[in-house]
């Protein structure tokens, strides 16, 4: 959640940082009057196996939301850190231990809450990146409700891009990630992206010792609730990350962050000169 | 919201964190297994005045539930980063700029959610450390809406302690803070105690060049919605921090870390004996 | 809940009764036009000791809003009867056979429902008069909501006051209430403040033969969930209300009677010549 | 609200009463304990015409529950003060002003909040006494809530009766109140029947001399939303009180609370065998 | 829920129908555009005795309001198809098997939206035909809210029409129908009505060897939660539709859709010059 | 909604169907009590072009879910008629007139009460059959949400499973539809899938002579709120139905109901022995 950047005295930090709680209130104040976007990472707690730590979904969203931010001249929010319930084709399920969810009402109201709030800053420009595929469609009804909410006070100006990360990374990418062929984002939890990434970002999170070396997981057509539990391989993973690296996380992370960088500055700059005109 | 602690290599981070984000699955389940209580930090992002970032509500009482969970083998959940409205009288109001809160309603559901959820992994003593006043009884309301639900579970023994961390800054601490006398914590925004914490714990973020010396606020004995913005000095602040020091940090620090490691480790010893009887 | 004035004949009660409810509509009507203040107790029914009935958090604050709004001709609303959740350390917890409380969201939803219906009579100046220290925090949510809401219809100039009865007791009451000194609010549940007001204003609720005779409670800095039974007296009561009086009581109601005359008196003055100009 | 009982001393009142709120928590508990029933009040703050204060669809059902009470050996619990919103061919329409309404959800919140109460008190019959035509459908589903969450708790025993007390009016009576042929319940808002009882048990609430003369309204098969103002007489009444008097009042009065012990005395007589066989 | 309109070819229905699920979106909005109302059916899947099927209170004001839709140039949206829980006294009860009903807040809250929706798409006009006694008020709640909000966005113009299609039954065809004398509306559950209905529209849904032939039922007036099995009988009818026939079907059928047709065909063609002028 | 199956006489279709609607309630509860599953169709009235109805997403599930039902002894309850707001890389968007949707909450609690109710009836085996995609999440936290509160009220073993009907469609199947080369799920809107399987079903309600015939549409990979109106054409379809058959479509519906079929019939043939055993 911090900015890993040198820090060498505080005037530094917190006139350079681009993110939100580092920033002193008029610091902040004055960037959102300059039109700053902000990017809000939304995350989970969500166990990962046993080779990683239960946060990837929140630190990798909020450092690539860093890198984007200073690409753009953008402000991070800090992390939602509880997402919604892990499924079980996608993430194991929300049966398993760590796992730590909320209820769906729950997410879509904390996010039309501080979307809200960063409006009645001034904020125009609001994305979501979110880094843990359940949350989706709650965040969706949580920006679609804070839009209706601001229209009602007279703000109508308010524009929010959702995105999920790996929704950046090229089939171009996706062939050398995976020389052998893609399994597919489905079974990707816990798998060679997340750990990749992790390794390039948190190597100390990684323990490549533990990684579950099982074949990719196959469901069928539908879902069942409860979970059966037998579904989910006793790793918690989906497929095995063994063929993880840091240089493979190096890659992710840049083709994200350039592909982010490159569609949100595009979408704003076209906005910005708009509302100039 | 990281472990601050030297990383020398993954093994050692993954297994000696008391950060449950920082620990893979397995190693979380063992020591839910094995009794651990868990700590929740409960913070805000709120404007804290010109010279401080806006996230002290976050780190000041992650960092104190970090070496409280130290002392009584306990973990430390991801924080609540976004907390009640603040008020005028002891924050300065909702309506300034970079305070960004949630509902009530929300706050409330956001804790139930994962208390239940921390007790389906098996926590059965949970402490919810507040570090923002204004979250009070919306976490407490959390707290009986998650027991509630948890009795018609059939788990009955889930015990909830909730406590804000100024609340064990001793009389005598205070007397030493405060040599010229105390102005009351309900002015204390920004004030002496939570800047000496900071400069303690997070130099960086502290710019003491910008540090309000007006005097204290003084209010009505009521409050009044939508507030009065010339009730709240312009600097956000409600007393002046010119006093705060790091040496002061270090001393509040370390009498809320030892209080709340005594009184947590006396309550749950006792506890987990008579489970033991 | 009624008016205790005189009443001779209908026509007397029904024009000069400042209690909402004894109006017929058209001379409420012609009040509010004319832009009398609102003014909404918030009470609960909870036990309060052996010695005493369990309405004074329901009579007091009415009694004195009645007071006062014969002061500055103001209107008394239905109170609201049922409150939030007894805590342990205010109000004995609630476990206790006897106190009856609405969830948090329930009573936040009361209270913003009704005040958007004074709004919409043309009420533009309402003070909620807390009699129950819990409700507090609900009560600023519902006003919080309210306002917003009203804000969306385009009603903007809603002011409310919020304010706890006990608040504008001075630190000179206090000295000649408790002259072998103060043992704080925090204990005040059913003790001498209460008692005596109750034996002022009501002396047939109270039976002083019942008054518990223990030592204040002192509490740990920190709630436990469920609340601890041996923590409350068997009682039910924090303190001893043994040296209350009906002349303390006396004391007590005129200060407060007079403080919150003033306070409101004083700030609608001001506010209705600002709309006036 | 009160006990219009003589209240020569502290004692009496505190034993005698069966008003809850008038009790101190000992005397509560050991009625309950005693299988004493609980009878609520369901009123309103609605406009009742020119010639009527806007408290009756309180006080009725209170004046109403406390004589079934002293009857049956019940207690009564302080009314629900807000009801739902006024409909058009019931009650004018809720556009009027005076009358105060709830939104349904907050109403079936509100009863199903102190209906779990009670029943955690230990009361096993609970009878809501409804005075405001509007609010059934919504206090049903309170029940329904209420009677599910407490399944959950394991709570399978409590039975609640709902009624209107109009209800328990019978065909002889009405033939004697309306010798000229009867309305029908649908315009009987601030009519004779509510207007006589009234005049028999509140006369300082009634103003004869403003009573409306207007023929009854008759209104089309449907509603229409927004209502259309010109719909409802000026007066706000539905159809004339000229033909009320306080020995009508009487006769309505005792026929309901005969109407009423009979009925529930039976009830619950054959109820309290069976849980002792 | 389909148009039994002759099919001979996609070009005349999706040209003719009056059923909004039948026509491709250009054709609807075109219709909206030029002012067209819109009728939704609110039903129920509801027991109705062992001689009938269980979607009578969707089947009959679905049909209703195509043959009104047809007279008066409406459009009839998608049955509201799960209704609110049914009571004892007029529908059996919510304990029987078959019967599967919404809690109210969901029912309230379906219409809120779907009124919304139609509303944004430009219809001014909306009547809801209820079919299932039960709805009424949960759909009141649900109008009052949609408006509400619509007011919030600066659509101020909608009008709702609330009816439910027994109350177009006059007094000469109950007349007709019950020859030997009306039993009231309340017990005509699975009763003449409704059965009649059925054979007229459609027979192959009924199976009068099946009809039950017991007496009315009667209740006392008061309702008992949870309910009292025995109270209904086990037929689940509360009246013997055993003197039911297409014949008096058709009458009934006439005489709604006849007094459907002429109240909203007034009411809004009024509306209709009214906005022109 | 209705069996399409020859009505020559009330007692075939009511002893024969599948469709819950038009049973009596006791032929339902006896095929209940045998173990029939229930499946239920969730659709949405959405508009799917110039070219056809608005009902698909209705129709399609229901069609599909009569011929599971009549393969497996299953049970068909009425179908979702509203769904949850059309995404617009999904379905065009929520800003298009015709598209009538549900806020998330209302669709998760719809849902939550349908199979509580089932449930109550001793269903322990049932199907959401989903034919509109936007559903699937808050479709999810409905079973959650009911299979939490199910669980509390003792009932452990119903068994909830989700699916959409296209998930069915088989590589194979898809090569001979789309011999051209798939454009994937993402833009079939409206297109040759939905298009086929209503030729095949509904001809009547298709329309091929207003078949669109622009090129599928590219998105972004990223969503915007609100919706960018350019981004979808004019005629609503994300591609181009021209190449939709009705032998097309009867090859999608039969690979759908035979895939559904020996999946459920799987499923729960073990699941009813495991129960036996």
């Amino acid at each position: 959640m911090q900015n890993n950047a040198t820090r060498n005295n505080e005037e530094t930090v917190m006139k350079q940082s681009v993110v939100i709680g580092e920033l002193a209130a008029p610091e902040y104040a004055r960037r959102i009057g300059d039109g700053w976007p902000v990017l809000i990472p939304l995350g989970a707690l969500e166990q990962h196996g046993p080779h990683m730590s239960m946060n990837p979904d929140v630190l990798l969203p909020t450092a690539i939301g860093i890198a984007v931010a200073r690409n753009i001249e953008a402000l991070v929010a800090p992390a939602i850190a509880y997402g919604y319930k892990s499924q079980q084709k996608s993430g194991g399920g929300n049966h398993l231990c760590g796992t730590t969810s909320l209820d769906g009402h729950t997410l879509t109201s904390t996010i039309k809450d501080i979307l809200k709030e960063f409006a009645r800053h001034g904020a125009r420009s609001i994305c979501l990146i979110n880094g843990h595929f359940e949350n989706s469609m709650f965040a969706v009804e949580g920006i679609d409700l804070a839009l209706r909410e601001l229209k009602w006070e007279g703000t109508c100006d308010l524009q929010v891009v959702m995105l999920s990360y790996w929704d950046f990374v090229t089939e171009t990418t996706i062939a050398r990630i995976y020389p052998d062929g893609f399994p597919g984002w489905a079974v990707e939890h816990g798998g060679v992206l997340e750990t990749s990434l992790m390794l390039h970002l948190h190597p100390h999170l990684v323990d490549m010792s533990q990684v579950p070396t099982h074949a990719a997981v196959t469901f069928p057509p539908y879902d069942v609730f409860p979970p059966i539990p037998e579904w989910t391989p006793a790793s918690g993973c989906l497929s095995s990350a063994a063929n993880a690296s840091a240089e493979k996380g190096k890659l992710l992370f840049d083709v994200c962050v350039e592909g982010m960088s490159q569609a949100l500055g595009e979408a704003w700059q076209a906005r910005a000169k708009a509302s100039r005109a």
